[in-house]
């Protein structure tokens, strides 16, 4: 025997035990059904691309990806988003696919981030994307999707804030008088930052990377801070002049009017907040993201927004889309800490052998209930009755049936219902399922 | 704008489309409910690993594995199977689990392989394992769930043919006359090249790596191609002489036997197939292949089997296993050849839009009739209404249901049944969704 490996996980890497996975399971399921329901057809892309799909999207991503040289020398990454890839599979099957386009895809993600609290370096993401169309339908689709998934899935109260690209990027250019693009999208990174970093880290930023004096910073800052939106929307508006500056005011004010109307649980608002900036550099229109109240600081949960040029890297084709993510696995966390585990994975009937030779009639038992429907487990050690009985408690399953050869010949089991402490002998296969149902409540 | 990048994949990985996506998530489904009727719980372990915690394990599969130094110089590695990582789990749990403990573990895996057809470089396995305990329960439980799920995926009828380790190395040792249990491992390995490779490059393996002759190759050979099993075991019994060998014997014909009083359904057989080595080198007992009758060039859909001392790298505990995988994506394909896409992912209502005023009713009436369960979907671009219906027509929506402004204050939806080609005006919506279940046959 070699020598003795230690059992660990790389940093910012986690295992989902089978309480956390219950959580993710039941995430997945009612994301697959409104997503369904909607038409959205689900595919898969590869964990691994060319490391030239995946970078210079801009943002921060490129330095957090996990990139390295194959076998082959490729230069290859693991994907840090679902979107990227997305982008470059419509691109490479544009011939056959029908636009506006509209794909669910479920995958974990990796970021070579520094791991904290509630950020990690793989995690999973189910996204829903329309591509194919800057129609405001494709934005009020996409949101009002996810607040129907959120809707279902979240305990308690959340917020949806949404904000414009194209607004904030008005903003930054007309407040700190920038020329370049790139210093707009640099801006736009700076700004991402407010909510983790604070302001005073962000206007130091602003000065010295764009020489953006602290005055024109705080009045950004004082837009984006203003808690009643009536007051900031008056303070905004005059900014938006030109007739394409008042189509984009315009088209946000309708998709926010058009989603309250939509979104009228009371469970989950819709609001705008100028601070949304997002990290990734492809947004070009509105954008979003989401927490639940109370819980803030445990961050977004789901988050996205319009890009309009991504597909652009690859295609001459004109594919704007929109899209977003479910952070599956932040949201896994927060059920389990709201909820607990909460008789996730339950058995209901524990078959043990009395006799070795009962052992192929245990299991055609097993079969015959697993059919009908029951969660049914059968002994897998060879041991003492008694010992089955405890591992049976142990595991908390409300039935043992037991057979041995006695009950092999007569077709029957002998039954104890742990909860009542009863045990009933040569139950015939018939009267077992009504049996159980009743016990079980069924 | 940047230079264009060419949408690519590379070598080996696949993109899985909508229509593969559906079988995808079918196989699963069937998967998921046998696993969790026999009370297996579901985990999930990261992609990357520390190479050490997965390098090492023997056999060929350290040489197949994607591996880098991340940005902390670590030595990292992407998982090659499921069963590695899970013994992982198993030590590093090990105060908290309860054993038995049955999993069941869904995931991609990678392997640097030449890629040819059927073998990717990465690919989607379903494991269910059961560790901590040498029973032959707990043989007949994994081979009988994956045989559950098989008759309730496959098309047409498959066999599993099952084998034994511990036979085979007997037979290897006594035939072969090999003293040392790396030659034995070796051979294992060489052995399990036959079907691929052929009997000649075997044998000539055989004889340049561990100078086993000719007629000593032959002879085992000879057995394992032995295609009555009556005749072969008659051949096999007598290398099984001491009371450990025989004991060996034994239970193999056991498990066998009782796996058929399981296993009765017409379309899945149980056979013992000698040559079933399995690539990888920590199989100690138990080990099986799963073929689909008639497209045996396919490749195994679905093998396994037990493992008692994989654990023990990482663990002084002793935690004995058995699991297989089913090869979903290569089932997934499979039936695409065999079924072709079928009617996966159908649209069942579109929502065209006359006047834009509208949009917002029309997103509420698409809202009203998913909650109903209907599939449907909003137009997603402002267009004219003719080139809507074009486009439903194109998606082969078979209701069309139009709304505008008349529509909206009326509360009254257009109704057209696409395939009679009949139109009804002023639908309120009690009397829609019993209309719609008449037409869509529901």
């Amino acid at each position: 025997m070699k020598e003795r490996v230690t059992p660990r996980r790389l940093k910012g890497f986690q295992d989902y035990g089978p309480d956390v996975m219950a959580k993710r399971l039941a995430i997945l399921a009612a994301a697959r059904k409104v997503a369904h329901r909607a038409n959205f057809v689900e595919i898969a892309t590869p964990a691994l691309e060319y490391a030239e799909v995946l970078l210079g999207v801009g943002g921060e991503t490129d330095k957090q990806v996990f990139r390295f040289l194959d076998g082959g020398e490729r230069d290859v990454a693991m994907r840090y988003d679902l979107t990227v890839p997305f982008a470059r599979y419509t691109a490479e099957n544009f011939g056959t696919l029908i636009f506006p386009f509209k794909r669910l895809q479920i995958g974990d993600v990796w970021r070579a981030e520094k791991p904290q609290k509630g950020r990690f370096r793989e995690f999973m993401q189910c996204d829903l994307d329309i591509i194919g169309t800057n129609a405001v339908a494709a934005d009020l689709e996409i949101v009002a999707c996810f607040y129907d998934i959120l809707s279902q899935i979240v305990p308690s109260s959340f917020t949806i804030a949404c904000n414009d690209r194209q607004i904030l990027s008005t903003l930054i250019k007309k407040i700190f008088e920038l020329r370049e693009q790139s210093e707009e999208e640099q801006a736009l990174i700076i700004l991402d930052k407010l909510g983790k970093q604070g302001a005073n880290s962000v206007l130091s930023l602003l000065r010295e990377q764009l020489k953006v004096d602290e005055t024109k910073g705080q009045k950004l800052l004082a837009l984006m801070s203003t808690s009643d939106e009536g007051t900031r929307e008056t303070a905004i508006a005059p900014y938006f002049e030109s007739p394409e500056e008042k189509a984009i005011w315009k088209r946000f004010q309708e998709t926010l009017q058009i989603l309250r109307e939509l979104c009228t649980l009371d469970k989950g608002k819709i609001v705008f907040d100028l601070s949304i900036a997002r990290g990734l550099a492809y947004y070009t229109g509105l954008v979003f993201e989401t927490t639940v109240d109370g819980v803030e600081g445990f961050g977004s949960i789901c988050g996205g927004g319009r890009y309009d040029n991504l597909a652009g890297r690859f295609t001459q084709q004109i594919l704007p889309g929109i899209g977003a993510s479910l952070g599956v696995d932040r949201l896994a966390a927060l059920l389990m800490e709201k909820e607990g585990a909460k008789e996730s994975w339950e058995g209901e009937v524990f078959i043990a052998v009395a006799t070795e030779d009962a052992l192929s009639y245990a299991f055609q038992i097993a079969a015959e209930l697993r059919r009908k429907g029951f969660v049914v487990e059968t002994t897998l050690k060879q041991q003492k009755l008694s010992q089955q009985f405890k591992f049976a408690n142990r595991k908390a399953f409300p039935v043992v049936l037991t057979v041995g050869e006695e009950e092999k010949h007569s077709r029957t089991v002998s039954l104890r219902d742990m909860r009542a402490g009863e045990e009933q002998k040569g139950i015939n296969l018939e009267s077992l399922v009504p049996q159980l149902q009743t016990i079980l409540k069924r």
